[in-house]
């Protein structure tokens, strides 16, 4: 392999140099996810049952464990090139600055207007959804990155988009909704008047500040009885997982022109579809037997799923209104104190990364958030990019790894992924600054009460 | 020359073929522009007039106008390569959009966390600090587009920094005054308590919001009273301009890879120091008489100093603290509306500008502001960059450039500059979405009365 004799800051990849094809690591894997059950039927799930909420296509995605490369449609790919191939950053100041042997990466996700990965799915969901002729898409959107991110996608295509915004986010970050609009979405405050579960939540509470589990029930309920119309969603699910698999594709293609293979992969996991594409070709090459490499999970003390869930099956929503999957789970109901500031509040996991996972292909931890800001702002520092709360997690067990190469001495490679700016996080920011921030972990007993929850599933399979 | 067969959405030059000098226009100017004047002589400055406020290197750069070329010092390299070189971007979309014959090319300065151009100038301005041995430095911010490019390059270089942000943008922008405290920065209202203009100001209207003038009165009234500190400034003087040339250097350096000559140089202009850094190169070669093209400058309607202002001496600051400089002006006592969103609030321009413009090598066009927000709003739908204010006035009239071609059938190669993101502009976007947004244009009379209070200078040359 030729490689680079110096190792520049920033590598970006020349257009010709891009994949042309998502990576499915379902077609690589021994043993496979449980399937996700039909609450209904308690059967597996099947293509028909979905078809009503999502595009054709991507139900197919979402089913297909088989077809190991699936190729990215061309007009995609005319997407992905106005913000990528995205660059693989060598942190030489932050290696600097903790005096570490250890050489650092990190492949920056931020450099799109949404601020995050999560663009790259939006752009594949918002385009099959062309391609099938919709009149229109809904999304729900708690923080707002997936909103704004398929507010982009949406507008690039030409599809209309309905979000369902949680209120009280849209009162605490009203530039977010300014941001969906300034792309032309519609942006509705959850719960609203526009859906029977809506008005049922208003009609039990007037006051209701809504919730992630609302804004999906209705954001569903909008989609299934509008003509033409299907509803997306933005992590979790394998479909989500293929196209950010474009993360990790050009991360082992800039690493190879650099003749580096990491020693260790760390990804902050909310739903995990950030995690499972930056890790997806060096998790192959753990499981086909190529090389082993240490893939670490890296998620909040405060919403601990991996660490301190439990592998079962649950509902993807709170409003019990989707399928069941098999995940790692604190339950539908748990939810982490207000104090946690960051995103990555999920309850559950992607069940791909839950079967690697529960498999003991990867690790997990977790960590506090006044240390994760305390990384994010060093790191702010010496790197000039504002991190956002949720990547700032990776960024903290990054520097934790290098701290303990200079105990050792051992010059290890770390690869880590930076998965958005901060900008819309300066409420969090200013809180720690100000010595406000507390850490908050969920006690047994909270974690108990919220496993209660999970559904009965007979044994099936 | 070597052309790339294929052009690219993002061209990146390599850190190998990123400039290692600076370009000095003055070197090319066969007419200089006139010298700033001290107010109490009444004399040309010299440098020793000005080695109490800046630092001595940036002083040298400021009066020097014979050297051709200035090699960037080694920590400055260093620290452009966390965000440099910064992207060279073929318009592919907004093209379609338009469906114009024109090949559209910007150049994007926005990568950054400080979220514009201002980190170019800062990280060398800081970094002459550090040289020098400094103990701190002052500056003030209005927006705070600068206070947040100059903490980034202080926190970097380990330098203090004492930010005066004007008090009710601290209130209105919170989160930039949070940022600049992630970075480090010590960040005072303005007017304070803290330097007798500050204490005087408070004492005539304790309720005052405070102004521009009085914060950059304060910063260096505190700069100039507080051993081994030195005040820095972010636009407007030659130094600035000559740091930007970053920008144009490697905008060439591209366009030559591409085979391309650009018939059209577009930027925005507040106190001139990204167009100038933009258009250096270009300009070179017109005074030079190598190649001609069109410059064209861009300002808001509602503080037109190019279009409807005079070329006269002026103090460059509200507060008539510093040097007179010969410029376009509209009186330091103008202030535009408060109707008007963007930033380019500035009552004058960078004397080597204006200069040129007086002496016909460049062009100028006011636009108005709710057109300035369309064509941001395009631009964000297409290119995926949520343009600021600021620099979407230079998308507006390349967009207005790119219609005529459509009209007349001629393919002419546009580049603008595309300084930053307006993350933090998002009140201004959703004034504009709600139909909020009104334009506002000073009557003759307006003018008269700023210009009223001009300074009387003497012919001295």
């Amino acid at each position: 392999m030729k490689t680079m004799s110096k190792i520049p800051h920033r590598l970006y990849l020349t257009e010709e140099q891009m994949p042309k094809q998502w990576y499915n690591l379902r077609a690589d894997m021994k043993e496979q996810p449980d399937p996700m059950i039909n609450p209904g039927t308690m059967q597996p799930v099947q293509a028909e049952d979905l078809y009503p909420v999502f595009c054709e296509k991507l139900v197919q995605q979402e089913m297909d464990a088989v077809t190991r490369y699936i190729d990215i449609p061309e007009e995609v790919l005319e997407m992905y090139k106005i913000y990528r191939p995205s660059p693989l950053v060598r942190a030489y100041n932050l290696e600097k600055a903790l005096n570490t042997p250890a050489r650092i990466y990190y492949k920056f996700e931020g450099n799109n207007t949404s601020g995050s990965h999560k663009l790259n799915s939006a752009i594949a969901q918002a385009y099959y959804a062309k391609e099938q002729g919709l009149d229109g898409l809904t999304t729900e959107t708690g923080a707002g990155q997936w909103g704004t991110a398929l507010s982009e996608a949406c507008a690039y295509f030409g599809i209309p988009l309905t979000v369902y915004m949680v209120k009280v986010s849209v009162e605490q970050k009203p530039y977010r909704k300014a941001i969906m609009e300034t792309f032309g979405s519609s942006v509705i405050a959850s719960p609203s008047d526009t859906t029977n579960v809506g008005r049922a939540m208003l009609n039990d509470d007037p006051s209701t500040g809504g919730s992630l589990g609302c804004a999906i029930s209705e954001a569903v309920e909008k989609a299934t009885t509008t003509p033409n119309h299907r509803y997306v969603l933005g992590s979790v699910l394998n479909q989500v997982v293929l196209h950010q698999s474009i993360i990790g594709l050009e991360t082992k293609i800039a690493m190879d022109l650099l003749g580096e293979y990491p020693d260790i992969v760390i990804g902050c996991a909310g739903g995990g579809s950030n995690l499972a594409g930056l890790i997806a070709p060096y998790m192959r090459d753990k499981l086909t037997g190529k090389f082993e490499t240490r893939i670490v999970a890296v998620e909040p003390a405060s919403c601990p799923s991996f660490t301190r869930g439990k592998y079962a099956y649950d509902f993807c929503d709170v409003g019990r209104s989707t399928p069941m999957a098999k995940m790692y789970t604190l339950g539908s109901d748990f939810k982490p104190s207000a104090n946690h500031a960051g995103g990555l509040r999920y309850h559950g996991m992607s069940p791909i990364l839950s079967k690697l996972y529960h498999d003991g292909f990867m690790e997990a931890v977790s960590v506090e958030q006044t240390k994760v800001f305390e990384a994010a702002t060093l790191f702010a520092k010496v790197e000039t990019i504002l991190p956002a709360p949720e990547s700032a997690h990776a960024i903290r067990v990054a520097v934790d790894e290098a701290l303990k190469c200079k105990e050792t001495g051992k010059a290890k490679t770390i690869i880590f992924g930076l998965t958005g700016t901060g900008y819309f996080d300066m409420s969090a920011y200013t809180s720690y600054i100000n010595g406000a921030m507390t850490d908050y972990i969920p006690t047994d007993e909270d974690l108990q009460r919220s496993f209660s929850t999970l559904p009965k599933v007979p044994e099936i399979m």
